[in-house]
């Protein structure tokens, strides 16, 4: 039954900066599960070929014929340069060398994008209560390396996703302390200042090097987000509530913009890590202090994904949607 | 014959704050146009219905069956408030008083979204060139009594308009300059500033006396337009250069935000009068002084809207998708 297995498997990829997720996505029924979902550390490994031979070689069943790769960097859907620069590789020559019949590169935040409608309370910690409008436009918020962005309309099964540069605007400072915070970025970067140059995992290491008084001299993250969960003051717990802050009002700048009365997900390593020191409470007024807007942000949810699949998901549906289009 | 008009006629409707425009949009084999097309100022005119009576009176052809009215303020499809605060109406009184068999109430940038798509060179001006990216979302703004900001995405005959709050953004200040004015206008209105206090008429004004050091003085939008058009160095040019640069920064902010690689139409009052004096050289620097993004904003063009019809058109596309899809 091997031609039969083929034609409903679909082999999902999640290539990040630093590890590789695979898994088969089998369709029954109209729905989708993952099935030997593994992961693996990219370091060390020279390109993708690699990886994907490491995971195929540990599978227990028939390679699927379709392949979709998610993949965190630009892509036309057919050749793909992650952002950490050392993989490049393209749809055509995986075709050629894995035999897939059929192969799709995606960018991986389109991938958590198409997922994130499906989530559930497993999947994700609510970090704000709210009432979502049906059928309105969802927000998808992603703090890592960078600052992804993506909004997803019409979320559910003929949903759209845009994949937007909503990281890059200009970071709108409210307060003096974040004025001067901004101030400082710019003087010190000599460029102008976006919100991704704060809301990513590099934004938080400047934030505390900025508190600190010294902008040059940058802390691991690691530091930072250890000193903010172990109670007290420090300049880690200050870094972290400016950031939560520059954060939540960033959100409701996004749901504002795009409309996204669904309520907002937010993806990506940084905010899991960071919920024990977050205060909720803090975080809805931030989201909400919009003037003549209040009530509109006040009535929707937000959403950590704490899920590590949700990518996996979303790529498979992006690949039964984009080729169901076509 | 008198059945058949009303079936294929639409009465159309563009209702703001100062004058209501009314015409007959009618459709034959796939294309629509405005017949009938009127402007009534709204000044002394008590309610709707007196004004929609003073139209119909004007008409020397049947009565359409359905109407599609496009309003300046909230309507949930079946009733609206015109921010104006003064007109207040709903669709059952319409189709009961008037005889519509079929009667939808629209928001009116709503409306106006709707209608770019099919905007060509005698509707606009160009204000910088771009080759928009064929199918993705298109991005209107429109500065006037507030500021409306929609999204379109596919645009198109399936095209979805989003309506969103994108005026109420935090406005980011990025020149030291900007930021004096923010917190002056900060200090002076009490409140968080957004986007909206100074991309509208209330915020040209407010600008211009903000900059002459009377943050309390607020002179007509016309004294200030007309010295910026009058050449030579004044409080207005000054003003209006300023509203342009903040103006261009949140266009470019909005089409990041929304993935609007489709370009950029700004409607609204203000701009077909500001036209003679932008520099459309620095208008397309400040729009893409967006750091590592720059060149996906270099890429797209922005026309400002200079026909008055496209609500009432875009009023007609609506109503069509819109029962089209119940």
């Amino acid at each position: 039954m091997r031609g039969r297995s083929k034609d409903r498997d679909l082999l999902v990829a999640d290539i990040g900066g630093t590890n590789s997720r695979f898994a088969i996505a089998v369709s029954e029924t109209g729905r989708t599960t993952l099935q030997r979902v593994t992961r693996f550390a990219n370091a060390g490994v020279e390109d993708f070929p690699t990886q994907l031979t490491r995971f195929l070689s540990s599978l227990d069943m028939p390679l699927p014929a379709r392949a979709c790769i998610a993949v965190a960097g630009p892509t036309d859907g057919s050749s793909a340069l992650l952002t950490n620069g050392r993989w490049q590789f393209d749809a055509a020559a995986l075709k050629r060398d894995f035999g897939f019949a059929d192969a799709l590169l995606i960018n991986d935040f389109t991938a958590l994008a198409s997922g994130v409608h499906a989530l559930d309370d497993a999947h994700t910690q609510r970090i704000k209560r709210g009432r979502p409008v049906t059928g309105a436009p969802l927000c998808v918020i992603g703090p890592g390396t960078g600052l992804g962005v993506a909004c997803v309309v019409s979320p559910g099964p003929t949903q759209t996703v845009i994949p937007t540069e909503g990281g890059h605007v200009d970071l709108a400072a409210v307060t003096s302390q974040e004025w001067s915070l901004k101030q400082a970025l710019h003087e010190q970067l000599g460029t102008r200042i976006s919100a991704e140059h704060v809301l990513s995992g590099e934004g938080l290491r400047r934030i505390d090097a900025v508190l600190r008084g010294e902008p040059g001299s940058l802390r691991p993250v690691e530091t930072i987000t250890q000193e903010a969960l172990g109670g007290g003051e420090s300049w880690g717990r200050r870094t972290v509530d400016q950031f939560l802050t520059l954060l939540a009002r960033f959100a409701g700048n996004t749901v504002l913009s795009q409309g996204a009365r669904g309520g907002v997900y937010i993806g990506g390593g940084i905010l899991p890590r960071l919920l024990p020191a977050l205060d909720t409470g803090q975080f809805a007024r931030d989201f909400s202090d919009k003037g003549v807007m209040a009530a509109y942000c006040e009535a929707l949810p937000v959403h950590v994904i704490t899920d590590t699949e949700t990518a996996l998901r979303g790529a498979a549906m992006a690949f039964q949607q984009t080729r169901d289009r076509a």
